[in-house]
């Protein structure tokens, strides 16, 4: 692996850690327009504007950086904008929409890196179609030039590609005639199963570096029309407002609400925000990670609180700690995760949404996202454990942070020595966590069995984790509503463990210990495998099946070898491969 | 990667080339028995009897000359002894039955070798399902001690497990904990998505190297049954009896048909057999094979015939040469198909073949084992070019090969300087590529739409090819039994290309020197995604999703370097990992 000139993993030089923090006016590299129904996101990257030094982001080439302000940009416009319909993604540049990754930048990274950039960009690939299937949001690849590479695969995510039709500017994947590596960001799974490009073209168009334009593009199913350069502004415009009048986004009144900055303390040992917080131990490699329930009944009116909503606000600061701990602190490998609160309080504010979900943009876009977070902590190459105390309040919403642990460990009784008196701790399926909440569903699209907050394979993670056996689903089912203690959760199968106060101590430091001695590479793939029993969908061959063949490719000498493709692109020098075919 | 101690890449010193040809007389490891309905295949590796030098075969431990003959005897079994409705594999050991994989093997192995390796152990891993559910061959594991790892595995691809109860057998995947490497033979998926254990139990059982037995290992779903010692014997024997006698094995008279050895003539160049022949151009990187279609019109009785029936013998010509340039060619990346023959001959076999595979055990055998060795070449890591040439007779079954081929290339018109007056290539779909066909359909599983010859993903190879596409599917189907020339087919979407004889050469030359110049690895990758569009199964995520992760883990240094955990095994020295998070 090439080492990177910055320090760490290609962390910026000019901070500690990578901040996925920020907002329109400091953006760098995208700008963001909204006329009435329509938004128009406008990629201008500003090629000396790199998150770390060592390259130029010509030609609309993207890094970390300019995708952390596109992540932004897409939850802004769903939660501050919920007028918009319709979102024009184009380029700022003449001639081109988006180079794709940057190639420098991927050949001075570690492995890490690539691997973690290209989850985090595909991560935001799926919010972009989570927002047109779900939020009435539809997105329009208006490529006013060549889009290549990642230029292409962001257009992939679009419910629709508008190619502008001069005879110069293309589509193309050329990732593996190039650079010997694949399109690292769903392209191959999207060109088969969502477009439907027949699979021997589809061939062909991956290894033809210079791409496929006009009407043959069309043809192809590579996009959806291809306009000449006169027409394509007008062309653009009307789909977009066709889009925009086609739309479901809900409506539920009152104008957007601000996603405020959040107030974060980051130290060399912890990460604090209001309600969740993690506490670093680096010599165990365990990151401490708590969450507090809210601290009072939800007032009725959700847009009143606005961003201080507490699902909303909690689940701000996990999605930004997630990022941050999986950038940040490589060497933190298992994931210890609390809760704190009571449990009444969670499942009041899981009532209140679930209520109005179905008719209240806010209230559909707050459980669209918890959802979204939790799949990013599905996708995670961490060991999650949850450890169920008294004083926890896993129920409902916070309840699937325990089905999501690999493992799950639940004290029978109460600490003796600490609080003898304390209720023993308990948890609670809700609504929140069933496949069919009755009356109460948001307007998930129909087939779809997953509930509030599917997975990525679309089912509940309660439907996962009993996959093939009916009856012990059935039968937890029936305890929705129920407070359960350790004994009869284990029962049921909703916990993993649930040693008694003698036991605990040492079954959980075992736990922690042992899981920081196995390899972190084979702890990576039996997870990744282990998460998603069950069917599989676009979403999971892309972080399952594309995924892990990028990320062998990318450890390779032929990718990441002194002479391997990456490093020789562009200096005139060939690859040097090994040509053995594994 | 560890260098291994043989020429190339771990073949045998013995020979140049790994020859996958045995049968039951010259079997090291197995022994075949046979009684009535059930039949008893006993483990018994010889320690010494490895297939390449550097590693003794300890504790029923395997390498691939093991595992070569257990695919003989699951062949045999299916074609020589159609009495038998039942088979139950055990150990010849005492304490134990298998250890798995032998790990200095693996640990001295290149990538290639491990790959490969892993790749051949799922298909008969999965030929031995596919006896279970299509042929009425019902395969129990009678674990009479431990079985760990690959051990394991083998026992997951049975129908049932019955593990001893003594307190000391157990059931294990001891990859993690002691190689820092998955269970690389389907383990995880088969353990969640076939046995349904809990994820979580899975997970705490996956990281247990001393593993699980007695009433827990049934408790967890990890085998079906725990008896102890003295019941043995006669509740396995019990269950094999009741298993015959509820197999929906289909008779249709006859004693078995021998498989006799196939006359294969293997030179550095060449690999020859009756109906099926490869050139090979190792400046090129390139196999040219040849499939000829058979020399007459079938006689009705196949059983007569027996391996001289065409469709069989080309088909063990074809999985031979798979499995041969696989393993011995790693550097000949690129296959390109032909077919020579007359398509109606090949046609009257298919027929003749379908009219009686619902009723005649041997027939459905013909048609299942073409089956299997079609989804041998879907997972294999070479680039498939098939070339369409007058001449040719890719028809129904041979049809199949070009339907597999990453492209295919079918001459419009003839080649004017070679034979004017030929007629021009054709290609014929019949009810062997078609998901129904009709009253003819062999027993398939209920619910399935692969047809007779589906591949991984369940679906015919025509509709995985036209995904998401039902018009032009049902545009195809109309056309079933009509022969197709180069324009029809190309604007029916059959082939990928169709250049005249001006345009052919050069095209054809480019494609073959284009793939040639490419990365292999990168190659391997888009291929493994782009062929498995649609659905995916339990047997595609064993080959994408499971094997990419366990691939990439095998290239890392935590398992595969110098201080990695699979050569520091029971050195005394504990790895040392890089505890980095990827």
């Amino acid at each position: 692996m090439a080492a990177n000139s910055t320090g760490g993993e290609g962390r910026p030089m000019t901070s500690q850690w990578v901040d996925f923090r920020t907002s329109p006016a400091r953006y760098k590299h995208w700008r963001l327009a909204v006329d009435g129904a329509v938004a128009t996101l406008t990629m201008d990257v500003d090629e000396h504007g790199g998150l770390v030094p060592g390259y130029e982001l010509k030609l609309n080439s993207y890094d970390l950086g300019v995708d952390i302000e596109l992540y932004d940009a897409v939850q802004r416009l769903r939660f501050e904008h919920p007028e918009v319909k319709a979102v024009v993604v184009t380029s700022g540049k003449e001639k081109v929409f988006c180079a794709g990754a940057n190639i420098r930048m991927l050949a001075q990274s570690s492995h890490p890196w690539k691997v973690n950039f290209c989850k985090f960009t595909n991560e935001t690939r799926n919010g972009i179609e989570d927002a047109t299937a779900n939020s009435g949001q539809a997105y329009i690849a208006a490529l006013n030039g060549t889009a290549s590479g990642g230029g292409y695969e962001l257009a992939l995510a679009c419910d629709r590609i508008m190619l502008v039709d001069d005879r110069s500017s293309n589509v193309s994947l050329p990732e593996l005639p190039l650079l010997g590596v694949l399109p690292g960001t769903g392209g191959l799974t999207r060109v088969t199963d969502k477009r439907h490009v027949r699979r021997d073209l589809a061939d062909y168009f991956a290894t033809k570096a210079e791409g496929v334009g006009g009407k043959k593009a069309v043809q192809w199913k590579l996009v959806d029309e291809a306009v000449p350069r006169v027409q394509f502004q007008d062309r653009v415009s009307e789909r977009a407002v066709a889009a925009a009048q086609a739309s479901a986004r809900l409506s539920g009144g009152g104008p957007g609400i601000e996603l405020t900055p959040l107030e974060k303390v980051r130290t060399d040992t912890s990460v604090s925000y209001t309600y969740v917080s993690a506490s670093l131990d680096r010599s165990r490699g365990v990151a401490e990670i708590t969450v507090l329930g809210p601290g009072e009944v939800p007032a009725e009116d959700i847009h009143a609180l606005g961003d201080k909503f507490w699902t909303l606000a909690m689940t701000r600061e996990l999605d930004d700690l997630i990022l941050d701990l999986r950038t940040n602190e490589l060497e933190i490998g298992t994931w210890v995760l609390r809760t704190r609160g009571d449990a009444d309080l969670v499942l009041g504010h899981d009532a209140l949404l679930l209520a109005s979900a179905s008719t209240d943009w806010l209230a559909n876009e707050i459980v669209l996202y918890l959802k979204r977070t939790l799949k990013r902590l599905d996708v995670t190459s961490r060991s999650l454990l949850a450890l169920i105390e008294p004083g926890s309040c896993f129920a409902g919403s916070l309840l699937e942070l325990a089905l999501a642990a690999d493992r799950s460990y639940m004290l029978a009784g109460v600490f003796e020595d600490g609080d003898p008196f304390a209720a023993p701790a308990r948890i609670t399926v809700s609504a929140m966590n069933l496949s069919n909440p009755g009356g109460t569903t948001p307007p998930y699209p129909p087939g779809k069995t997953g509930g509030p907050l599917p997975m990525g394979n679309d089912l509940t993670r309660l439907h996962t984790r009993y996959i093939g056996d009916a009856g012990a689903l059935e039968a937890v089912e029936k305890r929705a509503g129920e407070p359960l203690e350790a004994e009869e959760a284990q029962e049921l199968g909703l916990v993993t463990f649930a040693p008694d106060d003698i036991d605990w101590e040492d079954e959980v430091r075992i736990a922690v210990e042992e899981r920081a001695s196995f390899s972190p590479d084979a702890l990576t793939g039996l997870e990744a495998n282990y998460r998603f029993a069950g069917p599989e969908t676009m979403e999971t061959k892309i972080f399952g099946r594309l995924t892990a063949w990028q990320n062998w490719i990318f450890t390779r000498p032929n990718a990441s070898g002194p002479d391997g493709a990456l490093g020789t692109y562009g200096t005139g020098k060939r690859a040097d491969f090994d040509r053995k075919r594994v």
